[in-house]
């Protein structure tokens, strides 16, 4: 398992323009996964949180939970994503996202033998003051290499 | 009206973010906006282009358009995004969204009576060899400054 020096490392070498954000991966156990996203850098005009920002932190766990667990053979690939903004952030954001490892072992056997398989992830995108700034609900597939 | 460089520059200013992604807007005339999105600097480990990549030239014609017919004393506000990721992305993306300027000024007079005005976009983000890599269905508000 990777420290979370290492898993932000991995991800800004994999993800240029989350490098590019200043992403952190913040906690990493099996299953679970904190991150966070810098205010500064990530504002716009209106002296809030840009909206890809908010999108970056909360779409990167679906696919760093399975990876995380380094299931064999298979890769998680995002289908849909819905995001609902609920409030301006004006601070540095976080996302708490966890996914049984045992569902995420499940899921990649079932890939390996019918060639995919489905997970959704709720996820809330928290401000420094433990407000919800937004919500979102991801579909992800894990699929065979 | 801003020409192209300039609403490029505007929004680069606005939004530093979109300047990191290399984000251009290409054509922009009342009610239509054609943006372009590099895929320099916007991929992933996978070798396509980065989710949030898509998710950014798609999310800001809802912004962009009403802002380009200046209609006074509203502000655009984005509530929510959904983004289907269709096919993988290998080259530079394109979106071109188009609002109706008379729907505009109608939302615009509906948001400075009413408080608020709703509008829907569905955009297509289309790659170098003309297939929709992703669609989203975007849900604005118009609300007095």
């Amino acid at each position: 398992m990777l420290n979370p020096d290492q898993a932000t490392a991995f991800v800004h070498e994999a993800v240029p323009a989350l490098a590019r954000y200043g992403l952190r991966v913040t906690r990493l156990e099996p299953g679970r996964a904190e991150l966070s996203m810098p205010f500064e850098g990530n504002g716009n005009h209106m002296g809030t949180m840009y909206a890809g920002a908010l999108f970056a932190v909360a779409e990167l766990p679906g696919g760093l939970l399975p990876m995380s667990l380094a299931p064999e053979g298979v890769v998680p690939v995002m289908k849909e994503l819905t995001i609902r903004f609920l409030r301006p952030a004006t601070s540095a954001v976080t996302v708490t996202a966890e996914l049984a490892p045992e569902r995420v072992l499940e899921l990649a056997e079932q890939a390996r033998t019918t060639g995919r398989a489905e997970f959704t992830l709720d996820l809330s995108v928290i401000d420094a003051a433990g407000t919800t700034v937004a919500a979102t609900t991801g579909h992800y597939q894990l699929r065979p290499l």
